[in-house]
């Protein structure tokens, strides 16, 4: 018991109250004004803190990879990071990898994965590839073993049964779908283990740039799926990987 | 040329111009006041006007009932029929038939269907099937022979592909489903005719009564598929049996 | 019966359980990586694959379209097809054909028309016509005749009236319509066949990019309508020819 | 000029400033607690202020009937008038009249119409009179005289067009409509004269209970159309007499 | 009658049936393709065919302007014209006047206003000026004086009232206004003549371009307000001006 | 620094280093199962903590309401308490006061408002009262003096300008108003104080129950201006009591 | 490979053709005719199907029960269950237990823990509550032990820390909140394990019955969260039991 | 007095009734065609009037600084003020300083802050910083002196309570957030003053740009909040340096 110890080492006279309180206290995470980077989070949550690059400067990306780098261990990876952020990182970072299909910058090496790790990663199409890619890329830096299964969607459903051996060894399952969203309630239907639906804003008209499968995944007739925000792959890497870690071999 | 005949006797002085003008000018349809029945529909449309009871007295479908009964030929149907003006309507006529899941009252008999004629009607889910009975009961009423395959829902999909030699040979294809609306694209994947899919309230919470299933549908990956009004059986039985009626033995 | 024909193969001896099971398991696609090409969709669903060109790199595109031009027969379509993609697939292929307001790219001949095919394209107004093109392309090029009936919208209802003739004859109608979508409850009130309604984005303000024609044609209080996804021309041309080709001569 | 003339009645010391203050500050209402009586809106408006009944308690409704009555000319109108507060209301008011299809009650004599005073009121459907009840009996009691042609929606446009002597006779329209509201248009496109369009609540599913209808007419393409409220019958009658009591004999 | 004039024609031998079935059958509008233009909608409506600019090309504009030049009276206009086609206008039509601020082209002189005419535009804010200046000048071309009183909003009521003189002669007024779009009830609160409000997309976050002001509009709690869709100030003009030519002096 | 203290007393040896661990983790609630009553609420946030009646038994109002009667000082008060809740608690708190209206239940004495104390709370309608009182009992409750102006909306501005003097003493304004929500905006550009804009669900039609008049109010172009949820009376008298309570004598 | 299998028997002689056909062919369900009651979804799923309760009559409900019960092993559950389908089905079974706060009804034996097992369920308010229990008492059924945290909402933040050492045990949190829907953010930011988040229908106003929380927790800024259905419990303690049953001890 | 003292005046012979006419209807603003620049609104708000710079040119932006810098008090202040109208106003006012991180242009000295003033801004990410600076930049303006507390996001709640000491001592609290906007919640429920929520159109899919966190905040569990425009950080400062300046020393 960490506070118990603390108190402990006051009584003992150890370290002074001044010194328990300084600690007690210490902030974990360094402020550089406009970000306060979580060097702990490691900690809380098993995994470095992952840094959102929309809506960031390449200049702020550069300077936060940097405090966690220094401060952290494990491999420090940027979602979102668009090309000019990219350059930005490689320059700074010679053993940054740019992913690009999947917009993730990666500076170290990935977690090893176990040996009965898999992650299976399924498109209903070739245009939600990218998103499906930010997912895959997000599991294999966690620490997954993942297979990519694309353009399987309901309109010719043989191709998805075709590599029903692939799947079906997955610990956790990512269906990547947009237009109406349809597939991860079939893939659900055919497995014991979580689908982790990511709707995309693929399609046009009606598909209102991806709420229409978001709510159609929301309302799944399957047992066993949850759903993330459109178009985000990482959201899904991290769970499947989460849950990949964790599983037992069976 | 029904015009130029009319001018033509007018020339030949067989009807006078007075005449031809009431001629040109006559309602094809009767005025009750609060309704203007149109008993010409058959005419154009080639079939009865339909009642559409929801938001009528009891009292004011009888007297469109009759007004079409007298002044038409072929079965008259009333949708949306709630049973207190099914009471009111079986006093009145000795041949209707109330159908109660199809919240349907018809009046005379339905037409007889053609030797090839079918129509095929699947649900997803149990609580989709009074719907379904609205699309079935339409479309035999107006000249289908029907198929009913109920509760074939995504999530146990060897259901749906036990029922294949069925919707293989239906002419038109309904499909019925609420919640994530997945059905419609699964059989439209898998089959080479039109496909009219009817959202349902069926569902909960983001379901939106209908509306995610509605979006869903229109959104299908699959070719061949048409969406009408949520939980509008009538609608999709009466297309379908447009389709059925017309089709050429293949 | 094929499976049972497969197994009295394998009971009589002409082909190995090996061989059996590979035939039974036999993907009929042909999987290129990043898009699993369905190569037997001609036979399920009775025509070839066409292919979605929105969010796939005219590479992409070029070598889809290959693999289908290779492994199937009949006219291979592009739909969604920029002028980028167009010119790739131009160099590609020499008889193909590129019909810019349809933003349509077949490759090879359309099939030819039955003697009585007759379908129709209406639309409200002039800035519809593209998506009339995507529709009426896509029923030519699967074997439908087309009319086209341009700029007949409900403002001045005489021009929609004064095309009757042509209109009547159809064996199934499009009817194309921005703004507040009410065209296709119009010609539903007339006709007998069934009409295929195609929101459009045409419009400003509170048509909310063709929503509000959308949730207008799916209310329509004409029977005999049903709706496709907004400026879908390709599925109301798809269905629509599904119709015509079906169609007994009446 | 009031102001001046008051102030030169200080000048001329005809009144104290005082009592002049008092007359530039009074009150233009009565104030009873739950409610500040407007005494003065008919000279602002051109009519007495009209009481809107839901929400209000009998009691309430009563009271503020009774303010107006005895402050003011002109008949007293309760909208929204349920029939608990129209049975309170006659028992107060023995020269009040409940119009219960328009939910409205009336105390004192309607306005006299002006001899060439016409405005018409048109429902698509039987479901949409009491909205186009309400409407009429506003205007009639504002001093319109009203023709009602009810039942003549788009699916059956001959039935229109067969009134089309009455409606190209009046000086304001109001069109009623529920579902796809594609009325208005219609009419709009065959009159010169403003046409106020009502969506209403009729209708299910992707009617969003009105929704769709409000939408719809707000887009329409035809020229000379404006909208109120869901449902809103007394505004367009409120507007249609405005219109009608200041138009000039054509 | 003319269809009675026309009969009796036939019945004397002064024209044929041919021809009268001819004449009955003319279609009153030409159609070049891509557009049927409708060179009778001034009889219809009182104002020649207005054309509407947006999705058309300037080709299209100046073909269809130059049909209805030849065959119809009137000032020809355009409206949601761009540059390129104000150009290209302008080079065909050497009366023609492009009003930039309100994005309309007018061939031909306006109608002349009667003596008392007076519409009156009033705008809650200096954005919202392009949208007034749209119904302004429709209001002006199709023959009234108009009055502008622009910047005008809730935030300073006394900017509004100081205008009251002006606004309390209109016969009918034009409200503008995006953001809450609060400025119509205001103003309706104050007059006797119809408000015709225009909600404008001006404003950010929660405006959503334009649809909570014409919520709000909708809503309005003052009488004698009516609404038109977001920016369109082109029909708020149309509207103001039927009611203001048709208006008695009072 | 009170962390400070409790460790100077460990060293000190006054209290041990357990029970310094015991206060440092004392949990400030008492947990009854369904509820964790929050008795340091008051610390934190300078009032009680407020029971929201909705969703609750009258059973479990009354067992938090006595823990917070126990454990706390100050009135405690019961929001949303439907009248059976409110006669539970009754017969437990003789002190009890069912404020129906406001559909507030209170215990105890409400706090002393000081001397300049003051808030206003504006009404648009009759039928927003019940919201306005529950803003006006809360304010009360916790220590304000309040002004009521009820029925005061813009139909009838003079109704708002003749009660300025009450207004414009006040520390902070609640405006509470349904439809179009227009009140706010002309009030907040009358005054120097904060408005508490209260969107009601009074209204039909296109209202959306408060939607619309929430929208309208976020988007108002009178500064000052914050918003709560539709209906939140409470919200609304919480802050501005807040506000009101800290307020200096001007 | 059971197809193999199948097929060398076959050509050994040991079945004919025609039996093999039928076993290929067998549907691994029993059709009731209103639902295909699927026997094999435990080998599929790992879990016997659920029934859904909802839109289902009593007598249905236990007809489909009775045919889980005498086709499959494992524990029958029946979700949704109202009062009168929970006697119907305790008439029958008589070794069936209702758990009314949750409304599920179960028949047989819950599958027991692991040791290790452990999932968390934690609400934002006592509202909450029985959307929790559907949750718990799924999770309970399907084999796992579950720990509730009940009204532990942000916004008294120490109630949620006093709990953390029971909720930092768990292999999967399940996280309950209506309202703002902030909980699942915050839980998300100290935990390791997959949260899944429910939104609940609690809250009033623009709470939209729970769309508010769906959309906030589908955008938490934490990583490891997905999301279910509002009012989703079943969905959510599905899921926690999958990822709990196959968590290896850590 | 004022009126009163006037009227004295007119009654003393002091001034003509013509002079008192003219005096009472005077404009309170300057009228420069498109803007009618409200000169006393310092009088009515306490502040000067502000200038929206969206939707408006350089040049207006230029021509309305000019008139409220020549006719009131007090530092003019431009928001929404992009990069050409800022360089514009730059060379007309020497005395100009651009805060390009706010897009607010001030002239003018800011008004000088009370001894005890304290506003805090605390931001849940880096991307909310610009609204962030709007807000505070504002209020500095006013005459608030301001903490900034960036990047204290829920996904890592120390970040927060490490910055304890700074907010607690505020009088009025802005919390800016995007994506859930959660923050709110979170710091209402450890405060006794008001927070001001701004909701940021930061995020990407069911965000929605900004309405996801503008609902999440309206139904903010915790007490004293209320919540202003997507983006809107000029009404934050406003509110806060009102609710700052008024506020007692405690």
């Amino acid at each position: 018991m960490d506070t118990l110890d603390l108190l402990n080492s006051v009584k003992d006279g150890k370290i002074t109250p001044e010194e328990a309180e300084r600690i007690l206290r210490m902030k974990p995470f360094i402020d550089i004004g406009f970000a306060k980077v979580d060097t702990q989070r490691d900690i809380r949550k098993g995994n470095t803190e992952v840094i959102y690059g929309a809506g960031k400067t390449p200049e702020q990306i550069v300077e936060i990879a940097s405090v966690l780098r220094k401060n952290t261990e494990g491999c420090v990876m940027v979602t979102r990071c668009a090309s000019e952020a990219a350059e930005a990182l490689s320059k700074e970072f010679k053993d940054g990898v740019y992913h690009d299909k999947a917009r993730i910058f990666t500076i170290g090496s990935p977690r090893t994965p176990s040996e009965n790790s898999r992650v299976c990663v399924i498109t209903a199409g070739t245009s939600d590839i990218p998103v499906a890619e930010e997912a895959a890329v997000t599991a294999e830096t966690l620490g997954s073993r993942v297979d990519r299964i694309y353009d399987a969607g309901v309109a010719g459903l043989h191709r998805l049964l075709a590599s029903a051996d692939t799947f079906l060894q997955a610990r956790a399952i990512i269906v990547v779908a947009g237009m109406e969203g349809a597939l991860p309630s079939v893939v659900g239907g055919l497995v014991s283990v979580p689908v982790i639906a990511v709707p995309t804003s693929v399609g046009y008209g009606a598909s209102f740039e991806g709420l229409t499968a978001l709510l159609s995944m929301m309302n799944s007739c399957s047992s066993g799926i949850s759903v993330v925000n459109i178009d985000n792959g990482f959201g899904a890497g991290y769970i499947a990987n989460m849950i990949d870690r964790r599983t037992a071999p069976q």
